[in-house]
């Protein structure tokens, strides 16, 4: 009996062969629906492998997903019809997602969410005349439609959802601060809703789950909102525990905004300016110029600079009316929270007044230029207009456009292989708008908020034309 | 203070104009959807109006529908969309359906369930593709979107679900007849589902709610399946906590079968007999030869004619195979109850065995001809194929629309202003067959269970013609 | 198979022995404490015996306690220790309790709270010597301690609890009038507490629960507080889902006044005119001028006659301030409930206000000359003071303590058997109070409110000395 | 509104003067009660003060007791009667406790606990006369009531609640194995149970705590069992969401072995040791022979001295068939985990075929020299009986007593006086045995495990004589 034991548990990097069925989502299916999920599976396929690996190496894998896709390079997925729905076959998954033989539960949550939003979504959703996607109001009803087949539109809660914007690789003083600030929320009995991922996207879960179980209204709830370009490499922490994959950046954005009560914006890189740029567009609307919407920029002292010049940067190009619109809180997680707790109050009565849900936000105005997808090409960068005599919101999704090229050129495959092709993005506009941002990029790459692929030293993908 | 308060509360002979938001159903909806009922409306309005008249005052009218209408001439139903969803107007509402201005929740519940079957169905499944109405196969996946629809599809129950069928006006001992039976099913564990109103359909569910008040499993599930043209004489009595209204009488005997894990029939007229044919020509065909399906005939002893003319008329008509797929009990409750839950054994298993879903019968083989709707005329009355040569079951869907026409022709009011412009409807077919129907219904009028509209005395409403 | 089974079922009459575990109450206790229940149910054997038999006949017997106890003289039932806790043995147990083989389990818990109250009362509260049973206070912290260790002490509930006495045999028109008006209370959210037994303790109690169906709030609360004298005439009827087995009348009646919201009287006999003084003298202490405390008289048309009496007894005798203390309100349920509706709102505000607690009103002041068990003697009975000089609320006392005896003269064995050895009880007092008595009674049994056993012709067991 | 807000709160280091009432525990109270409670309140003040403050400070601190005490030492903490039950007012306590001037729900629930053991304990549990404090059964009937009356006793769980034993300051490395330990049980669906704290009774807590967030099983049961002597040094940490508080050391440790199912044992120090040897003194029993009871010493490879120091020293002295008894498992917590959901099996198979409860290890006999309180002195140090003649499970209770004293000479105050004054204890017997435990010991403090106060070298505080 007393041999000691000490063989190492290899189970974790293993793989393993299993069927399961789908966990809440998906569970009462007709078995024309299933016959089509299983059809579908087929021309979806690549899209459904790429993201269900990603939620089965849920909090396990970095942000490399190059390497996971080689490590499970032999991973299948199948959907198939059984008498009474639908079984899910896997093929050599990921060890991780299993604890002796059997899927972590949560983990087959994330897994159904997944087949929902990527093959339900394709079959029964999209096909529908009813969901017009050339219409801002169409591209509302189908993001509200994704929303609420994942089951996200609990009409018995008060406003309390706060999103939380910031990057996925930030300092560990900076990542603390999520944390503590995430335990502040939590306290105060605000739910969290992220991008998911690591870093800004995984802090304020952790500091609220331990806050929700101090004040004992576990489980809280964790909602992360991904699309399939991003999930690969900011795969779904483990706390998430309701999770929705909207079909691309623009709907993702929209989700936050309709579904969220209040948004806090940690320190990021130039992915978070465009969520900033997006949102202040969006808020800058004079349809919305009355509606609360708690906006906090925050951090600890070493993000001083980071929103400093952010908000010189906003002044600037949307002016004062913009600036109006959030509040920048350096290194005070208490007074953040009271802040939004605040706020919500407001977005109550406000709802209440307006005869508005409490589950989305119905009243917000977009206009389609937030809400149409933005292809990035060099044509399309280069036809941006940049021009203080446009509408202070037009000017605002033209610059969260750009914003969104320069994400594109600097990391993602489609941008990276353009530029080694074409050469830099061309761009024009007003001089004084575009110095100012050449100046606040070149400040991110000080602050080392800029990675880039391979570690290379950084060289702008865009170049400025008169 | 002790004047002697005596004023009778004339509220309940009252109206009331308000207004309400849908309950459990029908709470989350997209701005578009909400616009798409409030349009349908109109093109249903008439349809809605009857069939919330009949549910406003559940419990309350017999089954003289047209006295209804006329009491609540003024009775208006209207669909709007306020920004969080929907809104029912109601003006000159029967009074009994509210206390002190506010209407009861259950009736609240049974009225969206209305609007959800009536306006929901014709904006958003009726115009999908994917249901096709041509089909076996896509009729079933309609029923089973509708009762999914309607939430009634639990993945977490055991097969339990007692369909119970037979005569809305019954005499006072065969009332209390079903009341015993329904109580001695509720203290074993069962629920019950009818197809609304008054007698046979009502006895059972009161006699479960109390066996399940006492085995301390309140409340139990009591499922009404109407119809649009049926709700308005039998409107659901106030136990009914799940309402669905199917859009024809094939659907909703479809939704019986498909829903119910066992069948009990009391005594009734024509129509009873006509849902006995039904069900027997389904399980009939081939494909079902295996499955367990626990269908028993009972009554006290005062039913014991009805049902030995009904077993004669079965043994003839569609042979010994078709008398042993039910058993016939007389004055026992108990044997009945105890029959039924060994039942309800067997069907789990085979469930579990055959992986099909308890909540829907999807391994149910259906021919097309008991799911297209039988439009009911003198010529397709005289085109029915009566004739032994036929295989059994198709045999049994010619005889059930058969019956089904005489039920029209009886007291429909299409019907009887056909046969008073045309004359009785004209049958052929094999001489035996035909000559024990005549005396089967001959039977029917001497036991009184045939109830003609005026009361005036029975005439037939078909003529045999060779 | 189709042999028709027409054997009647005849194990209800027949008799089950075999083993059941406590529900609800009694699941976790210490080996010392089934070692002392096991052992007092030996002391108080006799008395478990029979109020056992009455709950495990729970809706079957009518008020003819000896022929139940006659028909079940074979019925034994044993408490045991087992390891893990306890097991009730039963022998020859009516089989009405029983589903095949297995008892019902409403009845399984009436029966633990039978031995909850009976043998661990007997073991565990009794000896304590924190309960005081000569001091009002501990009297009270006595009911408290039985309601509590029953759970009937709710924190989370608003005041809704409406209490309802009056007669158990009424007349079939009063029947349906408790019934209505129970009803009325159900639908606007009431629950009902009496003192088990049929009539105008069951009515209230059916018609709350068809109430509670319709408006989704099942199930509801529905308790019986009964006394081990009265529970084998007054068994609980099927409704009663939380049991309370009060030691003796007194504690039985200031049970139903903390435990109450509000109080419904019926038409009944002298026992209701008992509960109606004792009601009327706790509520005339000076202490309790101020408390809210809803109390209405209420019948069809047929018991105006019995209010009237009992209003001009109440003036006569307690004077006017006592009759500002109810309301007469007849043929009029709608308005019963209203007015007890809005009386839950005052009891609200009243416990907020003062800071008492809702599920127990700690705050009324009894006297203890209303706490202690008066024990009916010829000799007690001689020395009642009834005198218009006392204060009221004694004078109250007085009377309650008359009617009591004349209960018990009337129809308790004991009373039967003192009458027959040494004649009438005298009384003696204001003879204008007296001769009051007289005639009240005498109409009683005018209106055929006093039956007698045997059916014997009235005749007093009282006679007024001078 | 863009001045950067900077102020860091400050709140945290504040103190809070307020009233709270009590959750879960002690809701619904009789007056008599509250008012025993409220005197009782002067008698065990010192110590309420002291624990209570061990629990408002919760999670803050680290083991220095006294610099808590001194920190707070205006704290004040009373309980007082209220009209609906008791109220707990509060001066000068920790901010730390509180959000924005409302306590942490959890807090208030620790708080809640210490006062129903400490104060209601006093007045309700200890002056019964059923609890016989001189026999072992007495005392494991007052462990029971103790447990029970924390409503720590859930018939409804199947066994799963791991027992996890350690020192409270162990190295980095340790506390991440006892982190990963408990997320491999929490996987496998099972609960801890510590004796509050940092270290080995936090980490399992925590990562358990992770895992039931993933396998969606939260909130997960987190019992902490505390006494008062320890409870200041090692509060409960922030996920305990069960602690009772047991009177004395040995009630403290039979409740570890009554409540748990399994128990694992992590590195520690003199006192971990402790714990080993009184419960293999108490298996040893022989009536427990057959009793499964999991029970795994584990830890990372820095741990396998530690343990194979005490596996040698088991061996000697209480031999072979105590080593029999528990299993060693180096650096794999899978291999633990499994360990552990296997005899998890065959203690519910053992419970069912004894019939015992799940919830309360009624079976397990111990000697009630493993019960009584050792009060440690000179003389009684020097009495204690050291012989290999002894029955093994005798010998086991008199080591048990001598690791007691040791560590009250080591660290605690009255020990450390006592050794001051008198000099070391002298302790006799088995020079084999004495020899061993002198290396024992000497072992431990080459591994830094025994950590004096004031970080003086160690000298030990005893002397073999012979």
């Amino acid at each position: 009996m007393n041999e000691f034991a000490t063989h190492k548990n290899e189970e974790l990097r293993d793989t393993v062969s299993t069927s399961v069925y789908p966990a809440r989502s998906l569970k009462v299916l007709s078995r024309a629906e299933v016959a089509r999920l299983s059809d579908a599976t087929e021309e979806v396929g690549g899209l459904l492998r790429q993201v269900a690996l990603a939620v089965l190496t849920s909090g396990e894998q970095g942000d490399d997903a190059e390497k996971m896709l080689e490590t499970y390079k032999d991973f299948r997925i199948e959907v198939h019809q059984v008498t009474r729905g639908m079984r899910i076959d896997l093929e050599n998954a990921p060890g991780c997602a299993f604890v002796d033989g059997e899927m972590i539960r949560g983990i087959r949550e994330l897994l159904s969410a997944v087949v929902r939003d990527i093959v339900y979504f394709h079959t029964e959703i999209h096909p529908s005349p009813y969901f017009d996607l050339d219409s801002s109001e169409g591209i509302t009803n189908t993001v509200f439609e994704i929303l609420r087949n994942a089951k996200l539109l609990d009409t018995d809660v008060d406003p309390r959802m706060i999103v939380c914007w910031g990057g996925h690789s930030i300092s560990s003083e900076e990542y603390d601060y999520t944390k503590e600030t995430g335990y502040q929320l939590g306290l105060r009995g605000m739910d969290i809703c992220t991008g998911c991922g690591p870093g800004a996207m995984k802090g304020p879960m952790k500091g609220a789950t331990i806050a929700h179980a101090k004040q004992r209204t576990l489980p809280g709830r964790y909602v992360g909102i991904s699309e399939p370009g991003i999930i690969a490499a900011e795969s779904p922490n483990p706390i998430v525990n309701d999770l929705v994959i909207m079909p691309d950046i623009e709907k993702r954005l929209e989700g936050f905004v309709r579904l969220g009560h209040g948004i806090l914006v940690f320190p990021g890189g130039v992915g978070t300016a465009e969520e900033i740029l997006y949102l202040l567009g969006v808020l800058l609307n004079p349809d919305n110029a009355d509606m609360p919407f708690p906006l906090v920029f925050t951090g600890p002292e070493s993000a001083r600079d980071y929103f400093e010049e952010i908000d010189r940067f906003v002044g600037l190009t949307l002016g004062e009316a913009a600036r109006e619109r959030y509040r920048i809180i350096i290194d005070n997680p208490v007074a953040v929270a009271r802040h939004m707790a605040e706020g919500m109050q407001k977005v109550r009565q406000w709802r209440v007044d307006t005869n508005d849900a409490f589950y989305f936000n119905w009243k917000l105005t977009t206009d389609v230029g937030f809400q149409e997808p933005f292809e990035v090409t060099h044509e399309s960068m280069a036809s941006l207009d940049i021009s203080p005599e446009l509408p202070v919101h037009e000017l605002a999704a033209n610059l969260r456009r750009l914003f969104s090229g320069i994400v594109t050129g600097n990391v993602k495959p489609n941008g990276l292989r353009a530029i080694r092709e074409h050469g830099p993005f061309e761009i024009k506009g007003e001089p004084a708008i575009l110095a100012a941002l050449d100046d606040l990029l070149k400040r991110f790459v000080a602050q080392h908020r800029m990675k880039l692929p391979g570690g290379k030293p950084y060289e702008p993908c865009y170049r400025i034309v008169s």
